[in-house]
C-alpha cells in the first residue's frame, strides 16, 4: 500500500494542502508545523520520490518542451523525453520555437504546465529568468542561455571540437576550414571554441576566409561549402559545426562533381542516423541525445518535486566516431 | 508575487468576475470597461490563468496529435499543424504512438482534449470508433482506418504508385522490384495497388520473388534491398514505398559498391528533404504534407465548431519529381 499526503496529514493533524505546502518548505507553514509534518512523513515512511509523485497528482501534470520543429535533432530529443515523461505520468506539450523568434511565453508561465524543458534556448535569452520569477521548475538541455543558475544537461562539446581539430590535423591537414554555427546558442560556441583550440594546440591557423557561419541546416550548410569552394584555395578539410551542416557541405561536393574524403575531408557533429548513411559515411563527433534527454525529464522530475534541492550540471561525453568522410 | 484577477479588479475598479469576462471578450462587458481591464492587466503585467480560463470557457483548447515520432513525416506534419492551431489559439498535445503499439486512448476521451489529429491510425484500428463514441471530434491525416465515416485528408496514392510504375515501364524495365510498405495502412495499400496497377497496364509483371515489405523507415529499406540483390537475377529498377526506404534502398547499393541509376534504377515516395539531396538525387512522387496538414487542422476546428456539418474527403495531388536516381 502506498503512503500517501493524506495518511501524512492524518497522522500529522493537519490538513493534505499544509503536507504539501510543509514538505516543500513553504514559508506560511510554521517551523513547529514543518516539524510535526517531517515527523510524521518520517515515521510513515512516506520518501521524498514519494512525496514528488504526490504533489504532481495534485497539478495538471502536463510538461511543456519548447522545441524547434525544423531543427534535425528534435526528434532525437523528443522521443527520450516524451517517453520518460509518460512513464512517470505526465504529457509533453510541445512549444514550438525557430531558432529566430521567442517562444509564446504567456503558455510556459499561466500555471497549465508543471514545468517545461527548454532545447532551444539562445544565450542571454530572458525565458530563464522569466521561468524562475513565476516559480515555473525548467531544465536546459542541449543549450544553456547561462543567464540564471538552472538545471543542465549538455554535452562535452568543447572536447567534441577538439577531437575533431586533433583528428584533421593529424591526418597532414594544414589548410582547414570550419563552418561554424550561430554565435547565440551555447552549443555552437564550444563546438568553436574546442575546434579553435585544437587546432592552436596542433600549430594550425585558421583563418577568417576559411570560416563561414550559419544555422545548424542542410541548406546553411551547402551554401557555405559553395562559399569555401569558390575561394582561391581551397582548403583540404573542413570542420562542420552538426551534421546537417556536413550533409549540406556533401551535397555541394557533388554538385561540383566533387566527392569527400577524395577531394575534401568533412567531419560532422552529433552523430545522426544520416551520419552512418553509407552515401554520406560521415566522420563525427557522437553525442548521446537520448540519454540527455531521459537525464533532463528527470532531472525536471526531481525538481518539481522539490524546488530546493541543489541544481546540477551534467556534462555528458561525446566519443568521436571515424568513418570515411575524413580520410583516415 | 503573482499578480491575480483580484489585483487587476482592484486596480480597473471592478469585480473579479468582471476581469474574467473582459479579458475572454464577453460581450456583455461594455467595450469601456474592457478597455480599462486590459489597462490595468498590462500595467500589472497579469497573465490569466490557463486553468481559470478553461474553467471559465468550459473548453481546454487544446488538440492531440497521435503521431509517430521514429516516422521521418512527423515534423513534416507537426509543423504545418501546430502552426495551423496555433493560429487559431490552440494548444498542441502530442501523443506519440510507435506503429506497433496502440495509443493511450484514455488521454484522448477523458475530456482534456477538444479534438484530435490522427496520423497513425492502422487499417481497422478501434481509435475512430471510440473517439465517435465519445463525441471527440478528429480528423484522419494520411491515413485512414476506413472503419466509420469521417473527416479524411489523403494524398492520390494511387495515382503516385501508377506515375513511378508508368515512369519505369517508360524507362525500358522489364525486370522491376518494389519495396512496399505495411499492409495495415492505407497509404502503403494504395501505393501499391497504383504501381500494380500501372505495371499490369504496361505488361510488365511484379513476380513475388522481387516484392519486398517493411516498415516507412532506412533500415527497413536497406535490408529489403540487401535481400534484392542477392537473387538470382537482380531487377533492374526499384519502387520504394517511401523516400526514407528509397534512401535505404540506395545505401544498400553504396555497401555494394552499386549506385543508383548506374546499376539499379530507385524510385521514392514523399518528396522528403533528402530526396532533393544531390548525394541521393532521388527520383519520386511528391506530396503536399504541409498543405495536407494546414488543410487537416481547418477541418478539424471547423468540425468542433460544428459537429454537424457534412463529412469532407480531401485527396491531395501528387507529383512526379524526376530527379536523377530513375535513369531517364
Amino acid at each position: 500500500v502506498t503512503v500517501t499526503s493524506h495518511d501524512v496529514a492524518r497522522l500529522a493533524g493537519v490538513s493534505q494542502p499544509t503536507v504539501s505546502r510543509a514538505l516543500r518548505a513553504d514559508g506560511q507553514v510554521s517551523a513547529r508545523t514543518r516539524a510535526r509534518v517531517h515527523a510524521a512523513a518520517e515515521q510513515l515512511g512516506y520518501v521524498p520520490s514519494e512525496r514528488g509523485r504526490m504533489l504532481a497528482t495534485r497539478a495538471t501534470r502536463q510538461i511543456a518542451v519548447v522545441a524547434n520543429i525544423d531543427n534535425a535533432l528534435y526528434p532525437q530529443l523528443m522521443a527520450p523525453l516524451h517517453a520518460t515523461f509518460l512513464s512517470h505520468g505526465w504529457r509533453t506539450v510541445l512549444l514550438a520555437q525557430r531558432d529566430d523568434e521567442s517562444v509564446g511565453d504567456e503558455r510556459l508561465i499561466d500555471g497549465s504546465v508543471d514545468g517545461a524543458i527548454l532545447t532551444t534556448t539562445a544565450l542571454g535569452a530572458k525565458l530563464p529568468e522569466q521561468l524562475r520569477r513565476r516559480g515555473v521548475p525548467f531544465v536546459e538541455l542541449n543549450r544553456t542561455a547561462g543567464t540564471v543558475e538552472s538545471d543542465r544537461v549538455l554535452a562535452h562539446n568543447e572536447a567534441g571540437g577538439r577531437a575533431a581539430a586533433e583528428l584533421l590535423a593529424a591526418g597532414g591537414h594544414r589548410r582547414i576550414a570550419a563552418i561554424f554555427g550561430p554565435t547565440e546558442t551555447s552549443s555552437s560556441q564550444e563546438r568553436e571554441a574546442g575546434f579553435r583550440a585544437g587546432l592552436r594546440d596542433n600549430g594550425v591557423r585558421l583563418t577568417p576566409d576559411r570560416t563561414r557561419r550559419g544555422w545548424f541546416s542542410e541548406p546553411d550548410g551547402r551554401r557555405a561549402m559553395h562559399d569555401l569552394l569558390s575561394t582561391k584555395t581551397r582548403p583540404t578539410a573542413v570542420f562542420c559545426v552538426s551534421d546537417m551542416v556536413a550533409a549540406g557541405a556533401m551535397n555541394a561536393l557533388a554538385e561540383h562533381g566533387l566527392s569527400a574524403p577524395d577531394d575534401i575531408a568533412v567531419v560532422g557533429f552529433d552523430d545522426l542516423a544520416i551520419a552512418g548513411w553509407p552515401v554520406l559515411s560521415l566522420t563525427t563527433v557522437r553525442v548521446d541525445f537520448a540519454a540527455m534527454a531521459a537525464r533532463a525529464a528527470e532531472l525536471l522530475i526531481a525538481r518539481i518535486a522539490d524546488p530546493d534541492t541543489p541544481y546540477v550540471h551534467d556534462r555528458f561525453p561525446v566519443e568521436l566516431v571515424r568513418r570515411r568522410s575524413h580520410g583516415g
